[in-house]
């Protein structure tokens, strides 16, 4: 693959940035990758692992003479990091961002980018319950979505370097406009998050239920809620804060129709339920058929004849 | 590993019984098993794929001479093939069942035991998003648990022969009553189900998100709702109408806890849902020291640098 910047530079260095280090590295794709993060700790664990060419100990070092610029840290701190470095930003340079929201990062960022520079708002759908600098690898985004979320009057040209860059990387690539993307992703994700982390508070909760009978018995669905219930924290409260009006629009729809069912159950309505669970499950269908999930039985996990 | 009944009928050949047979054969568990499926076409396909030693075209002629009957059919149809079976069990025999209720199945089943056949009921904590005669594997109960839920005054060989036949499949035993495990459930396994059928219901749902979308970009935490969400429907109608009051309950808990989080999100209380977040990562640690799942990212679906 050809190289498609002379000079990246990480800002945040968890699990996303470190798994774009190692996919870049993979396809060739950059010449050199400066990295940097807040903590001493987590410089020094990169420093350690080999994460990024060159690991600076302020942002401003890291991005000077970068060609792009990649803000990887919480949506919430987004706003600060690019007023940081604004004045440091290379004439001609792309900033881009990987955050899960998109309208509250272009509201934060977006003014503080400096005539002459790009910026091409970002977000790849991909992730494990993992953090942190250690948890990247190299294979994370292949065959996954990244959706660019370009901003009015954004250069093709930058525009189609950072598609190049993503597609490198082993993503499919879209472009989506702000508000249907803070939407769609309040739907495929924010929401099912939001819903995991409190059925798993739920459980712990639970007096007569003790810890280890949740834990011990939970492999008939509940494990599923705690692998997306132990996502980072300070990026999930960024999240919420930054599209709360999409999530709670979304929650609103959910609660509906949680309502609706649990009615049916009460009053022991046994054809709602079946007719609902019958429609849900061509779903499941269409998403094995997306290649966004694999067939194996229980994901993969045990073996199987099949 | 030694034999432990000499003749096993399984009624129903779904995912648990299919799996149960090829783990009984795993393990040289039982002489001969015999089955039996409602439908010719179940029939004919297990006949087909070599699934028990002995397929029945009557349910009455499965469990004749057998020492061990598992009913493995839903929940709301245990009751009626008790009856039916009841004239035509050996004396000295065992039912069991593996039903995912239990206080609703020892009601609808007990009053058919004649005297002299010992009733066990049991669930085995283990499954997939796939159902039929086709979907079972050997590997299924391996490192799962089973619980047993003895009624009043069984007898003790009885139970400790079915102990011997579920860890010879693989699985970890247990003993509890009908009410707690029936509540353990709805915490485990029952509420997490009819929220991940919510969920995936309300993004079918959806107009302005079309379908193609939600699919495309599940990655993100839905995908694992539509696996949830894909179980086969008349097992969980069942389950809902059968263990109505515990589910109930904690999905009353449920709206309570979720609509703190919504409140949270809506008046920008970002330390409250970082408490909460942090707290429920700790609960997925129990989980994977417990052995009941993995710690590879994303369930291991991908490649990994770990």
């Amino acid at each position: 693959m050809a190289q498609v910047y002379e000079r990246v530079a990480l800002i945040g260095l968890g699990l996303i940035a470190s798994s774009m280090f190692w996919s870049i590295k993979r396809g060739g794709l950059a010449g050199e990758v400066t990295g940097y993060a807040r903590t001493e700790a987590t410089r020094e664990t990169a420093r350690r692992i080999g994460l990024c060419d060159r690991v600076c100990d302020t942002a401003i070092e890291a991005v000077e003479g970068a060609d792009l610029v990649v803000l990887c840290v919480p949506v919430g701190a987004m706003g600060a990091v690019a007023e940081e470095i604004a004045p440091h930003l290379k004439p001609g340079a792309t900033v881009t961002d990987v955050g899960s929201v998109k309208a509250a990062v272009i509201e934060a960022v977006l003014p503080h980018i400096p005539e002459g520079v790009h910026f091409v708002p970002a977000h790849p759908l991909a992730g494990t319950e993992h953090s942190g600098p250690t948890s990247g690898f190299a294979e994370l985004f292949d065959n996954r979505w990244c959706l660019l979320v370009p901003v009015e009057g954004t250069d093709e040209g930058a525009t189609a370097a950072l598609r190049a860059l993503w597609e490198g990387m082993g993503a499919n690539v879209d472009e989506m406009d702000p508000a249907h993307h803070d939407l769609v992703l309040a739907v495929t994700s924010h929401t099912p998050h939001l819903i995991a982390y409190t059925m798993v508070g739920v459980a712990d909760d639970l007096r007569r239920v003790t810890d280890s009978e949740v834990i011990k018995y939970s492999a008939a669905g509940f494990r599923d809620f705690t692998r997306i219930a132990a996502s980072d924290p300070t990026m999930w409260r960024d999240v919420f804060l930054t599209n709360k009006d999409a999530t709670l629009e979304i929650l609103g729809r959910f609660t509906e129709e949680l309502f609706a069912l649990q009615r049916a159950i009460r009053t022991g309505d046994g054809d709602l339920l079946h007719d609902y669970f019958t429609r849900t499950r061509a779903i499941r269908r269409g998403i094995i058929d997306a290649g966004q999930d694999t067939d194996a039985p229980d994901f993969g996990r045990g073996g199987s004849r099949k």
